[in-house]
């Protein structure tokens, strides 16, 4: 049976997520299979968020080719570190939301407001399918494919093995995640909450069209408010690697599920090392019983192609 | 195949939905399993709405228990009518909503509102469950499990026999219809949409908890909105029964589905004969494709039990 995390070493780890698994689908113990929900973070749990998440990077292409087609945008920002590939700004506005600074995510968000305002939903899938094609890791250098945590998809597979349901909850925007999520994960686009852009019912066209505004930023509090909206169970199962995902942990051990984190402590592998956005999380794991996933002991291997990790 | 469908009439209706289902889930021109995706109206399509929603009935049994508990109460509207069974004003005020005037309804949904702030989702669903054991339908004097229609019953497990997922989409709020989804027609919560109460993350319980506001009504263009949100696919199959479903059906024909409006013209078998609320979409029948379900003509028998239809 464990041959299937393959990428897993046999530590105290492992062997905790396996016996959990053990205990709730089989014997005396074991949960209906309909109730076997389990919740994956998706920035830094189950791909990198490292120098900026991906999302990030496909709002900085869009304004990138807005720059292109009217060239007297790229003089200023943010289109100007879009066109000279400037990530430093970008990325300084993502570590102060983990400093618990949201003003220039929330600039960033309302960016990609603007990216899609007046978009249908199939037109956004198509934009968002050609960047997946496209574009490469500004670190790693791969496709987005390879930035994938293989240990993470090894146990996407053991849990479904086992009866589960997999959804992920994360505060990236869910239609955003949808194409890859399916290609990378396996995990269909009903099996995706995130944060969610407005939409609006368009008469004329009868299309649905993304509107000027947003509609939640599921990280947080939202989290488990998402969960229950989508999905209507306590999972049995969560996972994530941030601050932002202790109200989804606390949820799930509240049923007196399994709450895992990932903590990146790595180095030479390809996976940065970072607590930075993880302090409050990291320092709650005995008090709230997480169980602490080390990339640099419980994997053998980070990325989808070992020759990558 | 079609033994399955043994409550339906061997009409064009039935054959209209039969050679749709089987041109889509076989063949050349076979969608794969997992874009088979058949949505519902709850209301009027899948079990009775008449004389008023079960959810207000629901709502007015909360009354009655709070007038009981504060006999002051009793003096007074809509308390006074809950403890004397009169159901006119109740009922009127969702024909008012048929005829535009939503003002009594949302005065309703705000009386939901004020029945769950600050429940936890559990305690509420706890509490749903004891209003389903024991409420009675105000006309049939069944239990409400039996005033579920037995052709649509039929109708969602044909379609899931051939690779479909159903999914309810309802104007009804979700978490009042999750358990009666599940335990009359087979669906599970996670595939239920409907209005949404607001819900917070309390930090103290580490609970989900109803705020005292409304998230969003689903009918109308919410419904195709909310599909998207939920499933992040176009239905091939929509099923509907008023002026309200037409967005959702009109979503679904947009992507060459199956769009079908249920027409209440039966009489002497329960089900009462209305066009009230579905005029508009019975008038557009011809131009936007809509395939009409008699109750009247198509169904052989009405309800889930024989001899009460």
């Amino acid at each position: 049976m464990t041959n299937e995390l393959a990428s897993w070493v046999d530590t105290p780890t492992r062997r905790a997520i396996t016996a959990f698994v053990e205990r709730v689908s089989s014997g005396p113990n074991a949960v209906p299979e309909a109730e076997r929900v389990a919740v994956f973070d998706n920035d830094g749990t189950l791909w990198t968020e490292k120098p900026m998440p991906t999302q990030l990077h496909y709002v900085v292409e869009q304004w990138r080719k807005q720059a292109e087609a009217d060239p007297s945008l790229a003089e200023r920002q943010p289109y100007k570190a879009a066109v000279t590939g400037d990530y430093g700004w970008l990325g300084g506005s993502v570590d102060k939301h983990y400093e618990g600074d949201d003003s220039d995510l929330k600039v960033l968000i309302g960016a990609l407001v603007g990216v899609t305002a007046g978009m249908s939903v199939d037109d956004y899938a198509a934009s968002v399918a050609e960047f997946y094609e496209k574009a490469k890791h500004l670190t790693l250098g791969t496709p987005y494919a390879d930035a994938v945590y293989r240990p993470m998809v090894e146990l996407l597979r053991y849990l479904e093995a086992n009866g589960f349901t997999v959804y992920i909850v994360s505060g990236g925007e869910r239609d955003f995640m949808r194409p890859m999520t399916e290609a990378y994960y396996g995990i269909p686009p009903e099996h995706v909450v995130g944060s969610a852009l407005g939409l609006a019912w368009d008469e004329d066209s009868h299309e649905v069209r993304y509107t000027a505004g947003l509609d939640f930023f599921d990280d947080g509090p939202e989290k488990p408010v998402r969960i229950w909206t989508r999905i209507g169970r306590r999972p049995l199962i969560a996972c994530g690697n941030s601050n932002g995902d202790m109200p989804m942990l606390d949820f799930t051990r509240k049923g007196d599920g399994l709450a895992l984190l990932i903590h990146h402590d790595d180095t030479g592998r390809g996976d940065p090392a970072y607590d930075k956005g993880a302090d409050a999380a990291l320092a709650a794991v005995d008090e709230r019983g997480y169980t602490v996933v080390s990339v640099r002991d419980d994997w053998s291997n980070v990325f989808v192609d070992p020759a990558a990790g």
